[in-house]
């Protein structure tokens, strides 16, 4: 993680502290004290213990360190640590649903009690290695703000009442622009996190790579181009998948992407408004690296590698501001990608065709926040561009987003290349 | 099931009816809206699913049938069907604490139209079928009333915070009394349900059974006796057990009964009152049929059979009317067993040596409360006796509970026969 | 194990040593190293498997005794010990089918080495506890010829190429007899074992018990009265079926008896000596506990107890001598059941309505053979009678066989009671 | 695959068919039929099957194509496909074990037969196509090859007897060189294969690529090395390891490389000539992706990216003659890696960081031959350099092993860079 030197006043540290720590509280209040408690399967965590992990990161990383600070309960340790063996056993994963206790208002006080210890602390002197790590939470808080949203989609979907999230939603009539080419001639290129401003470790060093020649689409895969490859037959020819995909196909009976219903003849797309008709022109989201890796095959084109998208997006000058959670939920609209944009930030993640690798020269930080990126970079793909669920102040062109390839609950898409 | 023919008054109906219904919100009480959302095992549904389904009952098997009544939501018919299948399909059981909604509040929402609706019905014309329905749905919110009382318990244990259930529990100083042995010799005998109230079908037909000679224990086994089994190297010696008993030890890792555990040296049980330094003269409670078959080989003695017990309950003319959970939660006592009873009523299960089967003659009822019992008698074995989370009004000497030989999370112990 | 304490010669004890070893020589003889390396499930163990498991036996409980006696390879004692842990750690017996070594002639060389140290002791002083040990191994021997043969008879249908074991059957052309019902009076009665030859320890203590008044058939279901079951939809509703039952059905799919295959319409049997068309006439075999339990409550009546066919049992004089597997093997038959039977004895195994439990008073003998059988006694189903894959010497009324309720690789079939 | 397009006389080419196709039985003659049948892991494969397997690619790619052929068993199609969904179903992979039909010399009839043919098309016309599929049939076999020598190691380690393949070896008394590091400054480097000759589709297409500065080891990593690690609690400390490694370690538990057992606080290792200490000075060899790169960890090093490992074995003028299966296997010798080799191919396989994936512009070549590799290219790392269980003609510089990151069971080492 790059250590932010630019200089920043100690208000705006807590004023941004502050916002980011709310918006978590936002993105709570339309669910009940069960809805915050619900796993609906393994990678899904329950909303409340994302408000209490994100508040454990500040305890663990910063107050922790401090001889004055108390300790709201000594048990939290065990059971809001992730995944940071250096610190100590965590509570299973997989069992993060059967936990009743601390309750979502004991959670909420936890919230307060960590707030206003740093809040203290952050009207003190803060040394550089301090806000660099206070920044890392941050950001860390912000990642977790768009898995409750991608965790809680998951949760009511699960449910046969299929509850909406209670966001009223603007329909998106838009039409989608001609898809572009554009073209790229095979170059040395310099990648990675070049700037003075944070980024997280696994987007350095800055290198040099080869990009192959090639063209990236200018618009993502949509709904409709996507029901093409459904209707011929897409999910039944295994000649169209790597092996492991297909196997997945098979073992999960996957017939469509993850929210996608078929009624009546009739296909409609979950939405956290809802249920919704099926909108062809909207890109196609909440689908698999499988399944975009083979919907790439059957149209004869491939996915880009992360480079080759970080070249064309280093390219595009202007970054939409009205796709990203942080306005659309301000704005009250639905948190879902939108028509037609030809940015390559902001609506859905694309996965890319890169295993999700170290730079070279990587070396993972030393202590419990080595373990925060580099011990995941194997068996999973690079996804690129930020989505409709995270925050317009989270999100850079050299943003390494990563998952394993059966993952489908993010608000994953396609942009094609050749 | 049989039918209660006794006259019984209306309003007496209505206020039995208004009782055991406010019974099950007594237990539910001191529970948070996590707190009845959670399911720690497949075994164990959630406080809230306990609320819908006992409800649910009552809409399935008499509102129903009736065209006036107006369904509180059409969709509670899948959640809340347990395992009707005459009735439909069911949400799957090991997914009811996936399920946010319907919240709380709306759950008792549910309640209410329901109770509403019934009294309604109560205060019209009831034919004897619709009480005999009634009474079963009555005595089956009772029997959920245990399972909301032991699957809160799991609940509460399953979390390392160790939360108690909210009673303050006297405790309980006294000695256990000196163990007598009963004896009988072999003789004919009838058994099954005879009086004219009710019963579960499962006690029928009364019918005429022979008894081998044998003598039964005056108590329980205690805890101290236990603790010596497991001192002996009880878990670790294959050859006191039954062959599928030493696998589930093995794989389960059983070392004690389910709430112990060891600190420092030190056992300690986790009661509903909370964790609590072993107290060797309470009965062992919450184990397996395989640890009570264990001890009981390793004891040189056995289980005795169903009707061996029920031999020896029909000569025990008083029932002790302060050791079952109406009782207890009514004096705010903790639902734990006591020490030094003799009665074989209440406190706690006792396995029996008797295989769940079918009585001579037996044939379930037609349509969906056939499936009530009769399908489940496989693999189980009989316990009798009720708990101290039994209602006083809902245990019988006929009554037949039932588990497979690894359930542990009831209340239930050790009677040995020789 | 009962202590045979007739006299008998010395010479006769080494004959039928001989006799009962070879036997399983010649169930052997057809197959190739490789049929008889092979393990299609758990259950199911390879014929060179049984080979040595059944010399080790001897090894183990007789000549192991002997301080004169020369281990043919110490290492089999965990190789080829199945389930006797007071002897010690047994190779995990889903690995069987992995084990190449000892190959089939060394399994054969093992046998003769153990056979030459047998009659030479033979040849000795034999007291009455050797000669009882004696008998208990001839008698595993041929429990193991039985699952030799229906062990084969899985591994051949698990390969596509449905090869036959070798034998040339003669086509069952007979007619079922019409079906009488012989009606018993509610009366007591003493079972078990009385005579004073060979029994296993299950059988005993003889005891009293009290009959209820019931009808039992004269003749076993045909394949033609269950197709009948299928035919009606037996395998698609659930209220015929234990509860239990009917997860089984839907988790392996059953859609028939397991060796039945649907071609084109027509259903076939695959018998040892191959596919078959299916002859109505034949007794339905090879289904579980839970289909004979199904099919009986489908057709309004119900499986007998084992001391109501047992009962009945007794009161046939005469015992068929063409139906076991000892005179079919000799005859060149295959190995299947007959039609139109009416002994109780021989043809296929019937399900009885009784748990597999101890008889009132029994006790374990001491020692590793106190593992043989009093430790299986739960969630298991008696069943009574022998096969055409038991040898006639090995049968008998007291008789005891027994498996889980979804066994259905055994010759197993239906005698219905009322 | 490349077309072989250089001029070969028929001759050559039977020779190279007879050549081949008999190493494979010279591979399996010390076994018995059960060495031949056993599967102990879904992984393996019989060596029958194997046997078979590489028949039926030459059957199934060209015998088949012509109407003058007599297919030997229909049935065998479906046997014997691996994993060609283009040709049709498949026998279940994990089930190959419990085939015993066709037996050893049916499947040695069979590879007569469809040498026979093909022996016979070979003195006819054959068009290049026809050549370049027979190359890669042969490349298929020598692939098999090295599988079944692996395949049978982990049968024979499988069994408690650990019977040696039947190899007297020579010890290896050689010291292990000084290692040296040979340095590579940054640079543009062209990779994959360049020459006329055969190679698979996925070293092609060359192109170009970025090397970064570097250097690699001029030696792989010894046992003694790697005893380090292990004493040095490698195998318990998660910091050194993969997120998904430290889910294996603890999972398999894992505590040295797969064929390493502590006796008596000493070392030994299973080779395929039987169990022997082990010698410190031979390269570790049998450890998983996870082991290399965790051992790489800790040494504060990293393994080779393909193409470092690339660049570097092109440098390298001679390759090694004797450290190869078909050598070995000639000269009567162990099968397993020698002591001190500086040559980047032979002696075991080396991991490297690269995934494998697609190189730029990869396509698949048409119809069921394109599944052989692009379909894998998912979940599994590069392997480069080849092995003793390799044939020296089966190996080149620019060959692209793949396994996921858990396999043990290949001949597989460390070669460090940094």
């Amino acid at each position: 993680m790059n250590a932010a030197t630019t200089e920043v006043s100690k208000a705006d540290i807590a004023t941004r502290y502050q916002r980011v720590r709310s918006f978590s509280l936002q993105i709570a209040e339309p669910l009940s004290p069960e809805d915050c408690a619900m796993q609906t399967m393994p990678d899904v965590s329950p909303t409340r213990w994302h408000l209490a992990h994100t508040t454990w990161f500040f305890e663990a990383f910063i107050l922790g360190q401090s001889e004055d600070y108390q300790c709201f309960d000594a048990a939290f340790e065990h059971l809001f640590n992730s995944y940071y063996n250096s610190i100590g056993e965590q509570f299973p994963r997989h069992r993060r649903g059967t936990l009743s206790r601390p309750s979502l208002p004991e959670t909420l006080d936890y919230r307060s009690h960590v707030d206003e210890a740093m809040q203290k602390l952050l009207g003190s002197a803060c040394d550089a290695e301090l806000l660099r790590v206070l920044e890392l939470g941050l950001q860390h808080e912000q990642q977790h703000q768009e898995l409750m949203l991608t965790d809680i989609k998951h949760v009511l979907y699960s449910n046969p009442l299929l509850p909406a999230y209670d966001i009223s939603a603007k329909p998106d009539s838009a039409e989608t622009p001609e898809r572009e080419w554009w073209h790229c001639e095979a170059q040395l290129a310099d990648v990675g996190h070049a700037a003075d401003t944070f980024c997280f470790d696994n987007e350095l060093p800055r290198h040099r790579t080869y990009l192959q020649e090639h063209s990236i689409a200018s618009t993502c895969v949509t709904n409709g181009e996507y029901l093409k490859f459904i209707d011929a037959g897409g999910y039944q020819e295994p000649t169209h998948w790597l092996s492991l995909g297909w196997v997945t196909v098979q073992q999960e009976n996957w017939q469509s992407p993850l929210y996608w219903r078929l009624e009546d003849d009739n296909w409609f797309e979950f939405t956290l408004g809802g249920l919704r008709p099926l909108n062809p022109n909207l890109p196609v989201t909440h689908i698999s690296f499988f399944e975009a890796d083979a919907y790439a095959r059957w149209a004869g084109l491939r996915l880009p590698t992360e480079f080759e998208w970080e070249y064309w997006s280093g390219r595009q000058a202007t970054m939409p501001s009205d796709c990203f959670a942080d306005q659309l939920l301000q704005g009250k609209d639905c948190i879902h990608p939108r028509v037609g944009r030809t940015s390559l930030l902001g609506n859905t993640w694309q996965w890319t065709a890169s295993p999700y690798l170290a730079y070279p020269g990587y070396t993972a930080p030393n202590g419990a926040l080595g373990e925060y990126n580099g011990k995941f970079m194997c068996n999973q793909f690079v996804l690129r561009g930020g989505s409709c669920a995270t925050s317009s102040d989270h999100i850079r062109k050299t943003y390494r987003n990563f998952f394993p390839p059966d993952a489908r609950w993010q608000f994953t898409g396609i942009r094609l290349a050749r």
